[in-house]
């Protein structure tokens, strides 16, 4: 059983703030092997032009390039938002062994909130999963986000998307 | 409603042609919008190192470059298999808006064999989908590389797996 560090949710939310400063949607990832960083990533959707480069995704394909392998077995990934099912079946898929999320993502986040996604029988890797870990710094800078962008686009966006 | 157009779905089964021959798992995709190929990809999670290498990711990447956006609307994948959870959130968050898919793929097909993803009332984005078009090709050919690579690795793989 791994066990919840903080030092790397800081550092996903230090990732979050990069995306922010950039005007993409604030999430960030890491990814972490045996207490070392091997694959950061914030959200580039806009900067990439493509809904893939989610945080989660960015960090998995620098933690895959670092270990030259496809598959990042005893790895842990720390994401400051609860993921979506296209990075949850990534985090499956690559064999992370856990997944630490901060918010909560209540229109599309697959692990507890829309879905439990990760508890299907039918998925050949097990990630265990815990949410919830300092989550108020990163509703924070989501809120943040959105309220700024609602001022500038003057569109209604409710508070509670916090989705891309 | 889009009209399935075998055409597309041939380039899709040439896309899967060129994973087969790099000893990648033989699986293809198209993106077309207005009768024209914008974006094309082939499964090179071996090539690249990452498991987000799936086909349909490589072809929506194409397009949204091509298109300079990451949005797809009013254009249609074609995939010579049943997509994953990955790859069909990647397919609804584009808004792309229609799946036409070859094989079914029994153990982690996300569209109707495992689970009818697209279905969900949570997601923002309706994707139309019909499956098991030419779907003959795309099985003889993934069923020739899981026989090569049972000779070649001396391994049992079930006939039916046909995941990645």
């Amino acid at each position: 059983m791994s066990k919840f560090s903080e030092k790397y949710m800081q550092l996903a939310i230090d990732e979050a703030k990069k995306a922010f400063k950039i005007d993409e949607v604030p999430v960030g990832a890491v990814i972490v092997k045996e207490d070392k960083v091997i694959g950061r990533g914030y959200n580039t959707v806009i900067k990439n032009n493509s809904i893939i480069h989610h945080a989660e995704i960015n960090a998995i394909n620098e933690a895959s390039e670092i270990l030259g392998n496809y598959r990042l077995v005893n790895c842990q990934i720390y994401v400051t938002l609860e993921p979506c099912h296209m990075c949850a079946k990534a985090i499956v898929d690559t064999r992370l062994d856990y997944l630490f999320f901060g918010a909560r993502e209540p229109k599309s986040g697959s692990i507890e909130s829309v879905d439990k996604f990760l508890e299907n029988k039918f998925l050949n890797h097990k990630v265990n999963y815990s949410g919830g870990h300092m989550e108020l710094q990163s509703i924070e800078m989501l809120k943040k986000f959105f309220k700024s962008r609602r001022r500038s686009n003057n569109v209604h966006l409710s508070s509670s998307h916090i989705g891309q």
